[in-house]
């Protein structure tokens, strides 16, 4: 079906990483062709699905700002990681220094949020992945591998109440469970390496992941995909547990096959509860 | 000053690892002379001390029960780690089976909890270390090492209202916090994990450390030393919060040496807020 003329037209901003592609193959086979801004070295890759490709080699807001309203576009979708010194640098246009000037707190959080803000000044909708892209977000229930055990449950379940407590702080976002004791939590280290500290301590267990309060779900939703049930099975893990509505599925078909090969059970729970 | 005499006759156990002879050291210098019974295999380095010395090479509780008793003791103080294969062993005696057949749980913890009962029941005061040995429990106010920066105190501040939320879920005791952002959390890692990870991503921060709301004072406190200040030292940490109250100090004087040499604030806090 083909919604963009319905819906106006779509722009991808494609950072780096594979995620920007995956998004681009499931917008095309939905029968979307956005315009891609291509903050990222290698964007001949994206010639490849049929788009337009605009290369960004230097974030000039005044400049993309100027073509997105020159190109009509009147819906955003944004993927991909964007490097910090890219958007810190000093040569920094007037628009992002007016937006920097602005801010109470100088992170990258509150920068992006900024500069979302003033998108959408211009009459351009920032889209949550949940609105254009429903088959990637984790629903409720099985998604990929064999079904949980009952002993797997009951983690989850411990895991998901520690996990609620957990996601309003402003840190991380999985946890892995053994027995009902938390094993490992993350913080700045990333999924990957503390599935890697639980795989030495108990070797076994269940990865609980979710949306922390501060993630804006439009541009900062959690991932995850076969590397994940790489490092999980490496670990000795045996469940992986996820907000449903709240985490991308990577590439689902691919996600099945590797949960069921390494026999890792998938699953979407509620999201966990704050209190 | 003596005061055994007037308090009733205190039992030392004394487990492997160097707190023991630390707490030996400091209760002999306060004119206590405690009965030792050591279950760790050096037990000679106890000897030293001037104090009798009882050898446990299994626990049987029903023996040992009935040396506490014969020996009128009526204070009883724990220090040091236990192996749990020594405990779950298959030859425990009538006294552990009956205390394990009680338990809902069948954890270290409720164990642990459930034999201090038994012994409380025999009419022996299971003592905590603030009151036997206040000077080795972190009070409010500087410890050791230099005055920290103001900047140190805004992430300690973060990091107590953090650890706050997170001391009563059962799991780790610390956090490293830099620039108002949660870098590492602990869980079973341990604390000198937590600092070498956050050492490899910031870099620099403070370390918060308290008891969670599971642990038992008398038996179960967190404890600072030098080993920790030369962690943080290598991590580039540059202050240590400790909970005022609730975090013991293996040994003042070398802290002190140590925190000056290494330029590292050593700070008593007021306990984590838990909401």
């Amino acid at each position: 079906m083909r919604t963009s003329s319905k819906k106006g037209k779509l722009a991808l901003v494609a950072g780096e990483g594979d995620l920007p592609l995956v998004i681009l193959k499931n917008l095309v086979a939905s029968g979307e062709t956005p315009v891609v801004y291509a903050i990222r070295p290698d964007w001949q890759d994206i010639e490849a699905y049929g788009v337009s490709v605009i290369p960004v080699k230097e974030i000039n807001l005044v400049k993309i700002f100027g073509s997105l309203v020159f190109r009509r576009i009147k819906r955003l979708l944004l993927a991909g990681y964007v490097s910090k010194t890219v958007i810190y640098d000093d040569s920094a246009d007037s628009e992002i220094k007016g937006i920097v000037a602005g801010l109470d707190d100088r992170n990258d959080h509150a920068l992006l949020g900024a500069v979302i803000d003033r998108v959408e000044k211009l009459g351009i909708s920032v889209l949550g992945y949940d609105s254009i892209l429903p088959d990637m977000i984790a629903p409720e229930g099985r998604i990929a591998g064999p079904e949980p055990s009952s002993s797997d449950l009951v983690d989850v379940d411990y895991g998901r109440a520690v996990l609620g407590r957990l996601l309003p702080l402003s840190f991380g976002q999985s946890l892995v469970v053994c027995r009902r004791s938390v094993v490992a939590v993350e913080a700045m280290e990333g999924t990957d390496e503390t599935v890697k500290r639980a795989g030495d301590i108990s070797g076994a267990g269940v990865l609980v992941k979710g949306m922390r309060a501060d993630q804006d779900r439009r541009y900062d939703i959690p991932v995850v995909g076969t590397k994940t049930l790489d490092s999980m099975s490496e670990s000795g893990l045996s469940c992986l547990a996820v907000e449903a509505g709240n985490v991308l599925i990577m590439d689902r078909e691919k996600l099945s096959e590797a949960a069921s090969r390494l026999g890792i059970s998938v699953i979407g729970v509620a999201s966990c509860p704050s209190s």
